[in-house]
């Protein structure tokens, strides 16, 4: 019997599906489960649940404070070679709503919580805590910083429409690093072009973004090549959790972030 | 007797004077007594501590993910339309020299601990934890990143010269948030040009940088206009410690943070 996790292991594999593990919610794997359809018979598909974590966890603590503090203007002008300062917001008393709460979202979280913010948070199904996702409408007009982190499902794809992004109160930051998408693009483009809202977004639709794409110069925005997850310590941490699955497979034992497939 | 405290609540003074702050180290207060030889006779200097430590910090943190997430890179691929992954090198397990460990290191450190990060710290006089200035030969080679705080005193003016820019090593990170007169100018430009440092400045020497400065084109820099301590909170903060002086002077209790001068 051969395992997904078998495939995994394999060099070239690992360093091409950086795109894996983001999508994957703390209680939604469905992320992985569009593969499904091309598991053969026999084959039981698993996922690196938590190998991305910190390193996407990282990129939204980075790209919010490069927002706050204005860092891609002061790239631009020291470009120019222009020297004027601009005021910031502290990060300090912001609300930080999440949407699509599981392992990144917590890593997030405990990145997060020195500076002084609150917490907001959304996953499919309410818990203690967290909020569901019809909750959003309430939500959305009392958050300065909306992550988004679910995974690709039929209830998620273009959740953030048009009226989701209305929902948001000006110059709100909107945080994409799920996938490109979750996103409505023309909707954001235009709350973009008006300046009404900001946005951080490392995955398009389409992605790669093509040259001409009008996200390319959109203002409000900054935009990095999906590469939230791409840290040079997430390839040892997807080896360590393939070796841990290699193990329970010889030992008989049941495997770990089993999403689904017919050989287990 | 008028105190300088009454100065510092003039609203004017207050918007201009962003930069008081930065220079006051946890032990050492000689960033303010530059102003002494203009303070005339019957008025107390007194400083601010603490009003910036948030917002410095803040940038500190800011700036180093910038940097180890490539953000400048990718503002400048993201104005030319191109799509190109970097990845990066976590944060977790680099070890933070911080120089001139006072109040805003302090706030530093609360920042950065959950990114697992390891500090070693430097100041003038050494104490528990605490290394001195003299020890910074055996230090700088095994920081990944080294953050300049210190107040300018003549022990620190040029500190980061040829030598102790020297003697960090490849790729290693500098971050001046103290003021440009720390730092060899000369020095650091070689260091940037040849590829073998990487730093980020928000204070420069001359300030403002004048058109034309080396420093505009250098690689391996982000520069920001003397913005670390901005926050749009730092006016109201420096309010709640000038009432809390006025209501020291008024009951005539000892004036806090006094730097020197003959009123009191």
């Amino acid at each position: 019997m051969t395992t997904a996790t078998d495939l995994l292991a394999d060099q070239e594999l690992l360093e091409t599906e950086w795109d894996l593990a983001p999508l994957v919610d703390g209680e939604d794997r469905a992320g992985a489960e569009r593969m499904l359809p091309y598991v053969p018979a026999g084959v039981t598909l698993c996922n690196a649940r938590g190998a991305h974590d910190p390193a996407v966890a990282e990129w939204i603590v980075a790209v919010i404070l490069a927002e706050l503090r204005h860092l891609p203007e002061f790239v631009t002008a020291q470009q120019a070679g222009t020297w004027h300062a601009i005021p910031s917001e502290p990060l300090a008393g912001q609300t930080v709503l999440i949407v699509g709460y599981g392992s990144i979202g917590e890593a997030t979280e405990h990145l997060l919580a020195p500076f002084g913010v609150r917490f907001e948070r959304v996953a499919r199904h309410a818990r203690p805590g967290v909020s569901s996702l019809d909750d959003l409408p309430a939500l959305l007009p009392r958050a300065d910083i909306v992550i988004l982190l679910v995974p690709v499902t039929p209830a998620t794809t273009r959740l953030a429409d048009a009226r989701f992004l209305g929902r948001m109160h000006d110059h709100a930051l909107l945080v994409n690093a799920a996938r490109g998408s979750i996103v409505d693009t023309a909707a954001l483009l235009a709350e973009l072009n008006s300046g009404r809202l900001r946005a951080a977004l490392d995955v398009t639709d389409p992605e790669p973004l093509p040259a001409g794409h009008p996200l390319w110069s959109a203002p409000n925005l900054l935009l990095t090549p999906h590469v939230a997850g791409a840290s040079t310590d997430a390839i040892p941490r997807v080896r360590a959790i393939v070796a841990a699955q290699l193990a329970r497979y010889a030992a008989g034992e049941p495997l770990a972030n089993v999403v689904g497939g017919q050989g287990y």
